[in-house]
């Protein structure tokens, strides 16, 4: 498993992934018919943000999108989304994604991470977050319609760097 | 005090007390340099998202910017800003354009507002939402660089529809 920075033809290999997660609605709160265009502007963000992808057997596999989470007087917190590709799952590429985000918020200078709507029953991901520090500062009861799970809490998640 | 819907040619009258709010920095998480076709973009959003003016003696002196808090299964969470000019602070404009947004976010179907950024130290703001039915679900710790208060908690402000 290797992580590095995004290179602009990696796209071609988030987007499948990308539009699999986002078209079954269960972890982001993205409209589940996004199209191609609008998911690399989300996605593959500029300078001070950063692309990550995790690389198994010379296939990108999974992929982190960093950057501040607000302006202004808020931009000394970052905050980040990832995907893995669900053929890939349980291979430790969101674990090692997680990870580099951290370090890769502590270079920048950013003095915490917040993470703004992560979905109480994607269990992975909140034992993953909980796994690396962060605390669910706030669920905010019924902001997500879950297609099978019906509206459920979106956790605000917090770790100070 | 007139709430009606903005027009397009309303920003120029909302561009100089949106400049002067974010130019002094202490209620929003905007960079403070934000020029103004970047602040009319933010500003001036389009369906399904809504934006409503102030009119005190014909001249525009608050607006609130109008809108999904998130897509896809966050879609039913309405969100919105609001500026009032501060030469015409006092006057009631901002609890109009709060009780409008209310009205219209129920009209438009939404279940639930939520503020994600509401700087701890804005009082005249927390009041407004509090007395309006908004609970405070979490305060995020040192999350804003307020130029006098220091980093100061944001919180995330909600209220069922």
């Amino acid at each position: 498993m290797e992580i590095r920075a995004a290179r602009g033809d990696d796209w071609g290999q988030i987007w499948p992934f990308f539009a699999r997660i986002v078209a079954a609605g269960e972890t982001y709160a993205y409209d589940r018919d996004t199209q191609e265009d609008e998911a690399r502007r989300i996605w593959m963000v500029r300078p001070p943000g950063a692309v990550a992808v995790a690389v198994d057997s010379g296939a990108v596999i999974g992929s982190a999108s960093m950057y501040r989470n607000r302006g202004g007087g808020g931009s000394h917190v970052a905050s980040a989304s990832f995907m893995v590709d669900p053929d890939h799952a349980g291979k430790g590429a969101g674990r090692a994604l997680g990870a580099h985000f951290l370090v890769w918020a502590r270079e920048q200078g950013f003095r915490a991470a917040q993470f703004n709507s992560v979905v109480e029953t994607n269990d992975r991901a909140v034992a993953l977050w909980r796994s690396l520090g962060f605390v669910a500062l706030a669920a905010v009861p019924e902001a997500f319609e879950h297609p099978r799970d019906g509206r459920v809490s979106l956790l605000v998640m917090h770790t100070f760097l």
